[in-house]
């Protein structure tokens, strides 16, 4: 059986025979018996398994190593040491598939560092265990809080001919042979006639389906070829994006709160032991952290009102806040401490934020909200979108975009336009709020960064 | 509100007055009154409102066109019309979004060919509603079962440096400036500093992750640039991988079986709206058919005794069954026929499998499993592992495979090495089947195919 279910009703196997499969994390062995820490990573708490001389192939069992995977059965019973609530007495333990002693995953304190460089190794520690559950556990929540509440889930698009977010920091993707190019290029030639990149996000065909379905999100990879070797830039990360008809900024914002709150209920619930751990061993007050944002009303306040706060305050700020400029890290430090929680920051300058975004009536703004998150800062961002085909075409057209390009896209203000709003949410990012684990390359599996695409 | 949440408490809104926003499917004004075939997105189930000329704007109303927005107040009432049990006897009807009388989705039948030409409009038609939510219902279904069953969610990286299945199929990853590069190509200057494509499978890392949480599964993108212009094939589709510890070629069809299982019971009950409209338009049988899905028992047969039973058929084959040899559609078709119900076909040939399948005693064929579903074809692929080092590494020896490149893989079987499988599932192959629509092109938002990469 596995521990996940052997967990689960715990109570009603005590004096019964079990058997399990799974690998040693630690071997004690002792004069007399000894001790195996012992977990099939079904669950984070692991399996005291106890053997002693009595055992006809003791001297077998003493002998196993770290790392080994095993096949044990036994009869389960309350366990007399302090940590453990049962423990597994062992009849036979039979060695599946050894493991030499050069493992490179001993039972000790590694680095995050050391660990990334055996990342197909590092799944099997605590730390890991417990942040890639974590993962599966949000992704799931975020797929149930969609579902449950009449959102269509949509596959973006991850092939894109178009390169209306900045095609500088876009992938190129091709068949064309590179050694054979000689300073032209026939796009014609390519696998699909024309030059194609990888998405940098799936928004702008969400709203295709938010005009069909009403209510759509997008759940996929997206990419950045942005040469940014900091904690929190990845090329390849996951992204949710969800987009509302008939939902304006405000409703945006209610979806934004309830959504964030769902999943860290979620993954409080179902990964009791994996906070515990983190807790104690990633960052403390992390539960604490957690509850709290449960328990906030999310504070909201436009851009003018945040700067005309931030002026006020008795700070020397690095960066002097500005009207009609974006804001600092410092000074969305301050803001959630003000408001002792989360605050929705409103009504941007148009100038610093994307041509899609519903033009306020004052002609400087546009309707565009930020979440700031205490511990965390900006975790969402979104807007209402622009519904006018005439006024999305003219700021198009001062942008200088390509207008033919997108006519699909400004035609969905042609033909039964409609009050609409969406956002996005860098799964990573919310996974290093979700976790306390600081560095973006530790919340995903097999992170890409420039220079480094491994495994 | 929104239809969804209408309908699901439908008798409680019966005589009280409601606000709906949506759409105009259909509008057929009469002399004294009209009705209005409304829907936003949110059901497959549009709903009627009827209007009459005692209303103050009635002339206005009438003029409204077919896809315009609207925002509708009303008091529900039972209906006298033979096919809707409610309409709304609208009291005020506003215009949110006009609608041009050129608009391209009139309500008439099109072509499937003309609907892939506005693919940023036909969610908006009934086939594509029913598609795409049913799409979304598998997916989540998917999630659902491995979640409910202990499997952690596993992100397998898109972007990788390995072309351990077959690089000439790969699609290539760049930030090199393509119309500068001279006959050679420096990949130390490329974002990566080494060549990089988008990935074919998951399989290889999942493994990895199935060796540390036992139970893991991969749902996301995946790439062929393969210059096949069938049904059948897309150059980016959805795929779901599994992969488990302590499981073999048995245990492994038992998931595929009832994974299959819950994915339809899944879809028939939460879209019963639209498989009614498939069964009568799209695919007649098509509920009977997955209905009996749920009521058979799979039969299991090796790829040996699949031969003989084909040999001895009384068929004229196109293709003569061989042992030792793949078989053709019209094999798997007879097989299917002949159990009345979904084949697995069990140890094939090891040389037309890939070299990371448990090789079998009999030195001539390994643990692959393919299933068979009437109707469908090869629905699922998949096999238990090799987890000896020794055979696996002779393995990939005797194809010339690059060793160093996986040396991880192969040392997932030197660090405590076990019984483990895995199957893939074509997410798209899938949703042919459970819709009743013949072409990929159609049951994805945007499809992916040489030669075409729209929106």
């Amino acid at each position: 059986m596995f521990l996940n279910e052997l967990w689960a009703e715990q109570e009603e196997f005590i004096g019964k025979e079990i058997t399990v499969h799974g690998w040693i994390r630690n071997h004690r062995p002792q004069k007399e018996f000894g001790f195996i820490d012992f977990s099939d990573g079904t669950a984070f708490k692991h399996l005291q398994i106890v053997y002693d001389a009595k055992n006809p192939n003791f001297l077998e069992i003493q002998a196993l190593h770290n790392g080994a995977a095993i096949l044990v059965s036994g009869v389960l019973q309350k366990s007399e040491g302090k940590n453990q609530d049962v423990e597994l007495k062992a009849k036979t333990v039979q060695l599946l598939g050894d493991c030499p002693l050069d493992y490179p995953l001993q039972p000790k304190k590694h680095s995050r560092e050391f660990l990334r460089e055996i990342a197909y190794l590092r799944p099997r520690t605590n730390l890991f265990q417990a942040v890639f559950r974590i993962r599966s556990i949000a992704a799931m929540a975020i797929h149930e809080y969609f579902q449950q509440n009449g959102f269509v889930y949509f596959h973006a698009p991850i092939l894109t001919a178009s390169d209306c977010e900045g095609a500088g920091e876009m992938f190129q993707v091709t068949t064309l042979p590179l050694d054979k190019l000689k300073g032209e290029v026939d796009y014609k030639k390519d696998f699909f006639g024309k030059p194609t990149s990888l998405t940098v996000s799936g928004q702008l065909q969400a709203e295709t389906f938010a005009t069909a379905f009403a209510k759509t999100y997008t759940f996929g990879p997206t990419f950045r070829a942005e040469n940014s070797n900091t904690k929190t830039h990845a090329s390849e990360f996951w992204m949710i994006e969800p987009e509302m008809a008939f939902v304006d900024l405000n409703g945006n914002m209610d979806v934004m709160e309830s959504l964030l709150k769902y999943v860290v209920k979620s993954c409080l619930e179902k990964a009791a032991d994996e906070y515990t751990f983190l807790d104690q061993f990633v960052e403390k007050g992390l539960k604490e952290k957690l509850e709290k944002l449960l328990n906030s009303s999310f504070t909201r306040i436009t851009h003018e009102e945040a700067i005309t706060l931030l002026k006020k305050a008795d700070v020397k700020w690095e960066f002097e806040p500005q009207y009609g400029e974006d804001i600092a890290k410092e000074h969305e430090k301050y803001l959630t401490e003000y408001f002792d929680g989360p605050v929705f920051i409103t009504d941007w300058p148009k100038d610093i934020k994307a041509f899609y975004m519903k033009q306020n009536e004052d002609g400087k703004t546009v309707a565009a909200v930020d979440l700031e998150v205490p511990g965390a800062g900006e975790l969402m961002g979104g807007s209402q979108r622009e519904e006018s085909y005439e006024k999305l075409l003219k700021r198009m057209k001062e942008l200088e975009m390509n207008i033919d390009e997108l006519d699909w896209y400004l035609n969905l203000r042609k033909y039964g336009t409609c009050v609409h709003s969406g956002f996005g949410l860098g799964f990573e990012r919310l996974l290093i709020y979700l976790t306390g684990v600081e560095n973006i390359r530790d919340v995903i599996p097999y992170p890409r960064t420039p220079g480094s695409c491994e495994y």
